[in-house]
């Protein structure tokens, strides 16, 4: 069992098929919720209606730890396959987690890597053109991950169909087969 | 004198003027540099030349602690405002912290309220039409603070001009004097 884990060992499990809500966007944050097993999304819906994923929390990770220090969520969280899930109080979390400083110096590390995780994203959408944002992603990134190119279009903020062309393009004009 | 400042009393002060580089990008992440008085700022030089603000790490801050945990700087480091800055090697920083958790739970804190601005930031940036990324920041942040209008449309990625039409549209059809 993780030392984060261990955190959660004396809470009891709640079972949440696909499909079904965890928290609202909106929601006070009285909990600290650890995914046991399966994987959550976090959600927003944006104004022209469609939902955009900010994050996926998997067996063994926190769910929006990004808002342990925050009153409200700010996003939907969704259970994205079949997830085992153990909540405890916030206060009594971050007291536990003072005295467990391996872990809290693990969260910190892996949220001072979403923070430049995220700073790279903000980079990428500022640029106007396709193609540099395509570039961009490619420096920081590599190849695609399992989630292909769909994933990458995502990502950058485009749609598969503009990001198909580019790629058709590079294609052509005998670049690396980006 | 706070806890974080405690961290680095034994180090040398370096002053730096506006101007100078603290480390640029690409480089060994081998100190934690505390900013003492002043400010530096994080940037990057983008693809069309343009220049990216990260951060504006001021005195009683970390610069970058974003890349405690990296390899390698993805920005540059200037001084944006006469500096005196203290560091320390990045493995007694973290060894010592250990041993402070509240100084240790503060910077997560500080992390987590971070990952949740910059997220909000790719949100507003993926969405296409001024006029709603307007209405977004409005929604999340409330009226401009000392930056003004232009720090919002830096914050947005739309020009001053455009926002200015934007805003004057907004004024002739008689809605609310955002």
């Amino acid at each position: 069992m993780s030392d984060l884990a261990a955190l959660f060992a004396a809470a009891p499990v709640a079972r949440l098929g696909t499909g079904k809500p965890v928290f609202h966007c909106g929601d006070r944050v009285r909990d600290v919720i650890f995914v046991q097993s399966g994987a959550v999304a976090l959600r927003r819906v944006l104004s022209e209606g469609a939902t955009l994923t900010l994050q996926i929390a998997e067996g063994g990770a926190l769910l929006a730890e990004a808002s342990l220090f925050a009153e409200r969520y700010h996003c939907d969280a969704v259970v994205r396959t079949d997830a085992e899930l153990r909540r405890i109080r916030k206060g009594a979390f971050l007291a536990a987690l003072a005295g467990h400083p391996d872990t809290l110096m693990a969260l910190f590390a892996a949220s001072a890597t979403e923070v430049r995780a995220q700073r790279a994203r903000v980079e990428i959408l500022r640029m106007k053109r396709l193609s540099d944002r395509l570039d961009a992603w490619l420096a920081l990134q590599g190849p695609p991950g399992p989630g292909g190119w769909a994933e990458v279009a995502d990502a950058i903020g485009v749609t598969p169909a503009a990001l198909y062309r580019e790629r058709a393009k590079r294609r052509r004009m005998g670049g690396t087969p980006k």
